[in-house]
């Protein structure tokens, strides 16, 4: 196993402890707890958001939290969910009276415990709102969950709807954004390597030299096919494909595209297929009115990307744009 | 070769047409010449600043033209230097009466190249100065330099220098605080696994799977040793104290510090690594006053990490902070 590690135990505080000296301006961090908190958390007024999820997706989400995106960010095991009290911590810290949104990405774990923390949450008197994001068309149902796993479209939400609760909007229209973006984007992602988890130490799967993965999940969970490796332009259609006729996407429509890398993926590759995704919906004549090209939801060393596209309206562009201050989303400011 | 590409021949050309079309509101791009020069150049009464350099170091240098930073990158094939016509090119688009400064790092034929191409512009009567940035402590020679290899320090001295530019500083100037940011700047890498060079199709050199390569360059060249695998704090030992001393850092000192990826080690690593640096400099008391964690300046998709340590003072802080808007780095925007 060739990492730049110390104990494989110590993985997850570590990372959270480099984080906080790099970007003390920023965030506050729990690191018994796992826990990564907007500095100036509570914001009096604002419906708090959190997310959380296994460690290993980096930068999301703890490089999410700041202003203009996510209040807090709980963050598990590699590849693990967080457990519901860190859940209730992060709702405690953020609540400023307004309640707080809880983004969950849809794997079983995930969703009992947040539902959990939910609960416990509503017992205090905090008033919890929730969405759960289900955009891979890959796969039905997957190993870890019921249901299409929620993957891209995680992180291009929480940007949006952090940008709406940064205007003070109730907790009740701030969900409804999330709930729209949500229903609006559809991702697929490929693996070229698997990746391997610090305390397993061997890859996750195995993939022969001349094979990739096509429909994979962001912790190496199966895809739809294992097949011979293609060109950029063809690993570009076999993804693009699935998610722009699963949205339904017609001529004249724009939206914001996402070609994100796997963490083992140079940038250059990630720009070659944003250029056979650029060439693929001017042929349908979809405008990509937004975009981001580069490592957002990895999955620890794994080579490879996905595609995330959503579907766009002036609302939610308008959030988009929005002034954000995070570890791994910066402008406006 | 697991890559996401289509023809090696392709690479470079499709990869500036992804960043193209993913930036078009701050560059623009020669694709068949390749060079990525800044939307609104030149910037009239402004000294224009360009650098290049082999491909595959993404996202220097491309990634760093826009306001705040570069005005014009050159990009050669993969680790291969940029030609004179590139350069000679990129300098007449930048020039906006005030002469243009050559950002060079230390390697024998992008040196040559831009001293070709600078006696070029001045028959053009376009002002030009130059700076070789030589920051990398691991070998005195190597396989393509005399002296010093130029790497991490190329990034930090383009922001700020950029910063300054932007002022409407005079081309000496400019050039002055190029040549201070080099002389106060080092670094060293390492790597944990080979990269493979498109157009070879085969790892640039062969790495046991208990082996790390301590010194590496961005090309792959060979560094100081090859050693057994070590912890990530180890590791980080190996990598600072030369820089440190090389630098002759003293407590109450205050540095700039990047932890940069090479491509292929996921980001919660590099905050691993991180933290560990911050410990050994909060040991010997010197402050990080800012810092940079993330996939700057890389070697496709190599395996391992480089560390940089700028010793700053209050001018150095104030272009680093200064406005900044390119694909790669981006605040106060």
């Amino acid at each position: 196993m060739k990492k730049l590690i110390n104990r494989p135990e110590d993985v997850v505080k570590e990372g959270l402890a480099g984080m906080l000296a790099a970007h003390s301006d920023l965030i506050r961090v729990d690191i018994e707890q796992q826990i990564v908190v907007r500095r100036d958390a509570p914001v009096r007024g604002k419906a708090g958001i959190i997310s959380g999820g296994g460690s290993g997706h980096e930068p999301m989400h703890g490089g999410f939290v700041g202003l203009g995106m996510l209040d807090a960010a709980c963050a598990g095991a590699v590849f693990t969910s967080p457990v519901p009290d860190q859940m209730l911590a992060a709702t405690r810290a953020v609540d400023g009276g307004s309640g707080v949104l809880h983004i969950i990405k849809n794997y079983t774990g995930d969703v009992l415990n947040f539902e959990m923390a939910a609960e416990l949450a509503a017992a205090d008197g905090i008033e919890v709102a929730s969405v759960v994001t289900n955009d891979d068309v890959a796969v039905q149902n997957s190993l870890y969950t019921a249901g299409r796993r929620g993957v891209g479209v995680t992180v291009l939400l929480e940007k949006i709807v952090g940008g709406l609760a940064e205007t003070k909007a109730p907790l009740s229209a701030v969900a409804a954004l999330a709930q729209k973006v949500n229903n609006q984007g559809r991702s697929m992602g490929m693996a070229l390597t698997s990746c391997t988890v610090p305390a397993a130490g061997k890859p996750t799967f195995e993939l022969g030299e001349d094979e990739m993965e096509i429909g994979i999940g962001i912790h190496g969970e199966p895809g739809r096919r294992r097949v011979k490796l293609a060109s950029a332009a063809e690993i570009t259609e076999m993804l693009t494909t699935p998610v722009v006729e699963d949205l339904e996407l017609k001529a004249g429509e724009q939206v914001l595209a996402m070609v994100n890398g796997m963490g083992g993926t140079p940038l250059i590759e990630l720009y070659i297929v944003f250029d056979a995704l650029n060439r693929i919906l001017g042929g349908k004549n979809i405008t990509i009115a937004r975009s981001l090209v580069g490592n957002y939801i990895t999955s620890l060393e794994m080579a490879g990307c996905s595609i995330t596209l959503v579907r766009l309206d002036d609302e939610m562009i308008k959030y988009w744009d929005a002034p954000v201050h995070t570890a791994g989303l910066r402008w406006g400011m």
